[in-house]
Parts: structure tokens; sequence; C-alpha cells
């Protein structure tokens, strides 16, 4: 199968997942005091590969990355925003999903990565809604279709204009040959619980399905003549409202540019470093813990704005992670270091659970769970190199646990004067940062032996050395001066010899042992398959539905089940 | 990628499922009482397909569908047996695993299907542990890799020698590039709940772990010298047989060999017959009721043996799916279809719901949930047509449940004078057959509604017309006899134009709505990945590692992540 890519728009010849609103392409916000709206008005020129256009509110990455720096504004910068209503600006379209030809003309790994990115951002609007009081309305006026009704799915309910025209759809199977695989199968069936027959129809049934069948059959959840439509909203719009916690009398913050210099093989962030070794096939990551004590309050903090450490290291790795993956595909691991003050780690863990009801604190602790889960789904070997002058408490501890492997060096290198390596932990490691399993890094590593989880609570803010962090199991391994380079040399070459894919496969099954969440089954089942049919000549083959679309002529099937 | 199918040796050119203990060619079973040796002693030779050979008691289909036949046997002729020990006979090797050569030489369903039945008679391993009381343990000398050690993970208790020579292994990654699929990587972190940093060291090491630290590790339950070893055995079949609820003083049954007439397009079995349309890339499936009221006591049903209706008609059942599912790839769609009296049905339900502690009830239940299990993850469209003169009642309604889509005809067809079609409840479909999720086919289907698994609850034991089977949500549609020929053809037509693959992965994703279980896991999840990486060229392109596995030259890997 030919895995063209197609050619960026971009000048720089990479995909940034930096966006500010005064240069939003594709979506529109508009402030009413407790609610939002997130109007979805796709600039068809406006795309991120050449060779296509963005008819119809389709969307491609580009339109994603939008959205996903449009609802983090919507989190931080808009504490009184308890209800974003998501509608279309486009007349008789919300939205027709992902666009067709882009994805046809994709290779096989950005469509990948593609609705990984685009999964996350739907998570993420959930947790905004869960965690962070911030409910979504979906407002749908014409045809929700594919990726469109997926996004519907994302919100806490669905209006549906009842006017002859208005209908949901997931026609991909039918259409394409492919799988409504950003979340949509995973969210009918666990989320709107639609009974599975109709499930099957919907999803088969091309022109989709309107009016009082669609709430009949869950698909959403109230249905209105245009006439009571602007009605409707404003009723549902009061009734979520209702539902949420966030505060009305608070200013929110500027999330401000991110520091970053990007050259071929470093990205210096202000409190992030990547290193590219593209001979090992590897990327070190290094954490720089803070410099200063934390500030005294919630109230200072929120002075810091976007500058406050823990805030700004949670973007900047982000950023790191989603420019690694998209921009970066050879670099098959991600080599996790850091440098720091442990206890000044610690403090700042300390301000922020001693808050943890103040909105902004809420936030920044939202954000870094989900960067962490980001992590979690990152298909690259992840491995913590726990070394002298390294800081990895609590928060950063997290990034250790988030790992495959975790070595820590027992003593000091010749020459090398930094303190030893210690790990800590703080009471944020025991609950506040959920896999997405729904139990944390910890629970989920020891799922057989549950008492080591409180062996290590019990020593919480302790500097543990390698002998302790191994003895409590925190860590893969202690290697003393002698074995540490050797070892991790070996280790890491070891790790680049072996198949790409069979890694993701491995990686993907052996960190999620334990519950099972709507996310988990998402990255899991879903997108499993979707990946294998994205792989399929009925989908990708020179017949297949997906070449094909577009051509006026449908795809030739291979009938053979496997 | 070349989709090679390899030469089956057997002249039938067909996959036969039918076994007995006389004519195995790599089992051996002993027995001892309480309890019995299951003895693995794979000739190299008897293999079920040509260009390879079975060396180091490594396996293929043909010798899983023995296992199997074993386990069957096992159960139903061997109540007296409360402990299986797993070993080998060779050696110095437990088990070599799944054989690459014929691996490599498999088309990509092949694979998949190997995979799908491997995983299911391991599950069914489980399945006895739990709900039949017959426990198992496996007992290590030499060396048990990939799939032989996953045989060991499938069995209560694993004993391995420490005799410096054996090991426990999934050397799938660093050898292949693939995965170990056969439930491997999902019993490693959920079942054994090996650390995860364990599980990956475990997983990327080819020459396995031996001795004290597979028992750190949680590889193992324990390990002797070779001297200690038969008592260390006898040991642990005492405290299995302590666990064990099987009774000690009854007979077992034969399970006699199957009637089975196959000719081309038609298989008759003695209560299932399978009439295949090639056109229309579908098989029917008729069942037939019983025509005799039951035996009247647990007594009689015994003496009736293998010929009982229930169990007769489980058997024959599973047979053809099998055989559907092997021989027959093209065949899309199973249409489910029933002729009997749904009283009757009813009857031998009560009969079964009366004595459920009885061993042999307790076995024919059982048995019934492992083939309505196979249904469910069988990767083909199910649907059932209710029809006048059918019987879909009680364990047969379950069948309807498991059907993506079920249809019922309102009225009767011109000419026809069976009586009107009727659907009926027994208690047996409110628990008794949980699917791999654990939970009833009812309860998943009604996630969003419990209030009418209630509903339906109410109604047990009447005889439910089409408007009340729809009304009570139990079907997709009632139909009335002018709409019910075409609005059938046209769902089977547009079942059999779309994407085979595509329709598995939805068929995959929208049965198993609610809650996961290991086997969900290992169906989702671990072989959606699998399946994927079956199609990478990592592994199976020319110069992937099962492609070049034997040849002394390793793989040649593409680098790019996803």
């Amino acid at each position: 199968m030919a895995d063209q890519t197609a050619k960026l728009t971009a000048c720089s010849g990479r995909i940034d997942f930096e966006r500010s609103p005064e240069t939003y392409r594709h979506w529109k916000l508009a402030f009413h005091g407790e609610s939002a709206e997130l109007i979805m008005d796709v600039d068809e020129t406006a795309t991120l590969f050449e060779g296509y256009q963005l008819k119809l509110n389709s969307y491609d990455l580009g339109v994603d990355i939008e959205l996903a720096d449009a609802l983090q504004r919507l989190r931080f910068e808009h504490p009184e925003v308890k209800v974003v209503v998501l509608r279309s600006g486009k007349e008789r379209v919300f939205s027709a999903g992902a666009n067709i030809r882009m994805l046809a003309g994709s290779s096989h790994g950005h469509k990948v990565n593609f609705c990984k990115f685009t999964n996350e951002t739907r998570n993420g609007m959930e947790d905004s809604s869960e965690h962070s009081g911030q409910k979504f309305l979906c407002a749908v006026k014409g045809t929700a279709a594919g990726g469109g009704y997926e996004l519907a799915l994302s919100c806490d309910r669905i209006l549906l204009a009842d006017d002859g025209n208005a209908t949901v759809s997931l026609p991909e199977l039918p259409l394409l040959a492919v799988l409504p695989g950003t979340g949509g199968l995973t969210r009918v069936t666990d989320k709107r619980k639609v009974r599975r027959d109709h499930a099957d129809a919907f999803c088969t049934t091309e022109e989709g399905v309107k009016g009082k069948r669609a709430v009949s059959w869950r698909l959403v959840d109230r249905t209105v003549p245009s006439s009571r439509f602007d009605e409707a909203v404003a009723e549902m719009v009061q009734e979520l409202a209702a539902q949420s916690d966030r505060p009305s009398d608070v200013t929110g913050i500027k999330l401000t540019p991110l520091m970053r210099a990007i050259d071929n093989d470093r990205i210096v962030y202000s409190t992030v470093r990547v290193d590219i070794d593209r001979n090992g096939k590897r990327a070190t990551i290094t954490l720089q813990g803070p410099t200063d004590q934390p500030p005294g309050s919630p109230a200072e903090m929120h002075a810091q704005g976007a500058d406050f450490h823990p805030l700004r290291q949670s973007r900047e790795l982000d950023d790191a992670i989603l420019h690694l993956r998209l921009n970066e595909t050879a670099i098959g691991t991600l080599v996790f270091k850091s440098d720091g003050d442990p206890d000044l780690v610690l403090a700042y863990d300390a301000l922020l659970a001693a808050h943890q009801s103040h909105w902004l604190v809420r936030e920044i602790l939202n954000n870094w769970k989900r960067v962490l889960k980001r992590i979690d789904v990152t298909s690259r070997s992840l491995v913590a190199l726990i070394e002298p002058g390294s800081c990895f408490a609590g928060t950063l501890a997290e990034i250790v646990f988030a790992c495959d492997r975790a070595y820590m060096l027992d003593g000091r290198l010749e020459g090398d004067n930094r303190p030893e390596a210690r790990l800590a932990l703080s009471s944020l490691n025991f609950g506040r940062y959920p896999m997405p399993n729904g139990i944390t890094r910890l629970e989920t590593r020891f799922l057989g032996e549950p008492e080591s989880v409180e062996a290590a609570k019990a020593r919480v803010g302790q500097a543990l050395d390698a002998t302790d962090a191994a003895t409590l199991g925190l860590v893969t391994e202690s290697l003393d001066e002698v074995d540490w380079e050797d070892e991790v040399r070996i280790f890491l070459e070891e790790r680049a010899s072996f198949s790409a894919d069979a890694l993701t496969g491995l990686e993907a099954n052996l960190r999620f042992a334990g519950p099972e969440t709507m996310e988990t089954k998402i990255f899991g089942r879903l997108t499993a398959w979707q990946n294998w049919i994205f792989q399929r000549p009925n989908a990708v083959g020179p017949s297949g539905a997906l070449k094909r679309y577009g051509s006026g002529v449908k795809g030739d099937f291979d009938p053979d089940r496997v």
C-alpha cells in the first residue's frame, strides 16, 4: 500500500500546535456572561496540507488544533463560563466531519495520530464537564455527519433542530469502509447507551437519523422545530449552568504564547528542553524544576498567571510531546530527565494540594492530569533516568510512573558534584492524577500488591534514595555508577532495534492494567480496530472505499471475513 | 502483501473440528482419581497444513482443536476430575508456542482465526476452573515460550522447575515483531498482575525468566528443584482439589460423535442445519427445537447422555459456527432461524433451571454459555429472523439477543399454516448466560434503560407476539407480511455490499457495551492490536521479522511510530 504523505502548507515544514484566538481561521468565540458560544466556521482554504478544501465544515488536524486551543482558553481565561454552546457558523450544515480527501491522502501514521489528537480533544471536553464545571451543549442545525456527530457526542447535551433537514449520522462504514473512530462507536454504546441493534442500524445508514427517532434511539437529547430552537438552547443552557460549580466573581488568566526556540535537533522552552538523537532514534526531554519558592497564596499565584511554574511547564511539556508525536515519527523512545531541587517541586505541590478548591489550582491540576494522560497514550517507549541533580518529586515523579521503565543511579558518576538522585512523593501522586483507566499510576503499577501503594504513601515528602525507591518498587532498577552507563545504553540500543509497531501494540496493552473506562475503550478497542482497518485494502487499497471516495465509483471489496 | 494460503493436509480440503481421544496425535490423558494429567506431546509430522513441522511441542490449529476436545471430555466424561495437571511429554521443553513457520505461511485471515480459537480454548480453561470446579495446574519443566507460556497463564497455578534450564518467556516481540496475542499480555497485566516495568522487561527479553525471579515477578507461583518437583505437584494438586466442588461419586457421559452430513452448500446435523447461499454471501442456520417432552429427572437426562437435546444442539451449533468461521470466510452474514415448539424449549429450560446444581446440568449450561460467547465474538454479521413455526424461546432466544439485528414477522405469509411467530423468555435469560463482558445480553442491550430488563423479566414464560416483542425492545423490528420479504432482502443485500473489515470492526465495538473483563480485553484491545500488527510490513512484509524467521537474517524495520 502506498503510504504517500501530503505536503504541509506551512513553510516551517512542521505541524505547530501553538495557536491564539486572534489568528483563528476556523472557530469563533462569543461570550455572554456565564455562557459562551463556540462557533465552528471552517475556512475551507486554510488547510494543513495541500490537495483538499475543507468544505461543509469538515476538518483536518489544523481545525482541531484551534479547537483544542479554544477549549484551553475557555478553561483558563474564562472561569465565568459555565456552559459552552457549540454550534455551526454555516447555514445548512453543522459539520461534515473529518475531511475525507485529507484522510485519503494521508500516511497511515498521520491518520492514526490525527485520530489520537482529536480523541484527546474530545476527551478533554468531557474532562472539562466533569472536573472543571464547564458544560457543553451541542446545538445542531443542519447535518452533523461522522466526526461532526462525534463532536456532538462529546458534549453533555445534544439539541437537534426538527426541520426535516437536520440529521445526525455516522456514515463512515457505508461511505468509506472505515469506523467512526473519534470515539463515535464507544460513545454511542457507552455514553448515549444506544441499544445495539439501533446502533447497528444507525451506523450502517448513510443518511442518518432525524427528529423524534433520533431522540427515541437516544442519539440526541431533544428535538424542537426551528421556531423554538433558540428558546430550547436557552433552557438547556440554564439547566446545564445549574449543574456547574464554576465561580462567577473571578477573572481568568491569559495564556500567553509559549517561550520556545525550535531548531533541527533541539527545542528549548523555558522549563523543558528536548534533545533529539536521530541515530539513536530517541529524544531526551529534560524538565527543569522551579528555581524559586512558590508564591505564598493563590492570589499571588494568580498574579503570576501563565508564568506560574507548574502551569508553564505543563503547557510546554504538552507542546513538546505533540511536536514529537506528529513531526518526529522516527524517534521511537522518549527519555525523561529532570534537573532541579526536589524540595522546591514539593513546595509547589504543597501549594496546589492546599488550594485544590481554588478554580485556577483546579485548572492547573486538571491540565497536568491531561498532559500525563497524553504521555500514557503516546506510542513511544518511555523511560525515566533518575540521575544526580534531578527533581522527580510529586507531580514530576508522576512522569516516572508513566514510563515503561525507570532507572535510578545509586551514587554519582565521576566528576559530577550534583546531589545524589532522590525520588520524592507528594499527596498528588495518590489520586489527583488518574490515568485513562480511572485509577492512579501507582494503583495500576501495584495492582497485584495494593499494600505497596500504602507503603509508598507512608513515605510522602521524604527524599528516597535509589535503594529506597527500588525497595518500594517505584523504579525498575537501581544501578550503581559502574553499571549505569552500560545498562542504560544497552536498554536504549535494544529498544531502538525492535519493531516500532510491535512496541506500539505491546505498550498499549501493558500500560493499562485494571479497570476500563470509555477513554481506555476508545484508545484500546476502537482505535486498534480502526488502525487495523486503516491498513486493509478494502479501505485504503487502490479499489478501497476511502481511496475511491469522490470518484463516483464505489469501493470494490474482498468479501473475506477474518 | 502476499496473502498466501498454505495447503491443508486433510483430503477433505476443510478444517474439521471433530476429534476423539482414540485418534489424538498430540495429547495424552492419564487419569488418577480426582486428578488427571493432560500431556502435550506433539507429533511433529501431524500438521494441519503442509510446509512445516511441529518441532519442540509447537502447535498449530490442529493441536489446539485436540486440546479443546480433551477439555470438553474432561468436563463431561470425567466429573470426578477436580484437578488437571498440564505437562509436557517432551524431555527438555514444555512448549515452544505457536509454530512460527505455520504463522509465517498463513493468510491474514487464518492467523486471526487461529488466535481467536486458541483464545477461546484458553478462556474455556478459566471457565472450567471458575464455573465447573475443574482446576488447572501447569507443571513446567523445560522452556515454556510464547504460546507455551500463554497456555500456562490460562491455568490456576504455575509450577516451574528450578533447574537452570526451565524458563518462561514471551519472546514474540523481540523475535517475531508480533505480540503474545493468545491472551499473553492481558493475563500478564490483569491475571498475574505483573508490575508494568517487569512486564515490559519480560516481554522484550527473548531468553525469558527463570527460577526465583520468575516467582518474584509473579510470572509463576512456585519454583522448586527437580528433585522436589513431583512432590510439589502433588501438594499443589491437593491444594487445588480442596477448592473444587466437583462430585466424587458420579459417572460421566460419553460425548459421542456428532451426527453430521456435510456437502458443498449444506451441513445437516440432527438439530441444526446450515444452508449456504454463496451469491448472497450468507448462511442460514436453522435450529430445530426438541420434538419430545424433556426427561422427567436429572437421572433420565443422564441416561440420554449426549443425545439430550440441549447438549446435542449446543455441540452441533458450536461445530457449525467453527466450520463457517474457518472454512467459509466469504460468508459474511449468519442468518439464524428456528423451527419447533417454543413450549417444549421452555420445558427443557425449566428442567435445566430446576437442577442447576446437578453436575451435568451445570456442564450443559456452561457449554451453552461458551457457545453463545463464541457467537458473540464471531466476526460475521448476525441476524435473527423470527418467523411462523419458530421456537426462539429461553436458551434459543438468547441467540436472538446475540444478533446485531432481529426481525420478527407479525402475521403469516400466504400459504403458510404454521403458528404465528412467538418469542419467549425463561429464567435462563436473566443471568445464566453472561456475555464476555460479564453481564447478560439483555443487560447489555438495555444499558440505557435497565427498567426494560425488569419489564422483560416480568414476562418470563409468556408467548410474546411480534407487537409485544417490539414493544419490549426485544427485537429490532416487527414487520407485517407486506413488508417482510422486501425489508429482509434489502437488509441482507445491503449488508453483503459493505466492507467485510469495516463490519468486523463495527460489530466488535457495538456488541460489547458496558463493563470490561479479561475476556473483552483479549478480544478487544489485544486482538485488535495484534491484527493490526499482523498487517504491518515490520512483521509480515518481505523484510519483516515473521517472514524472515529462520533465515538467519533479522527483520529490517521501518522505524516510524504511528
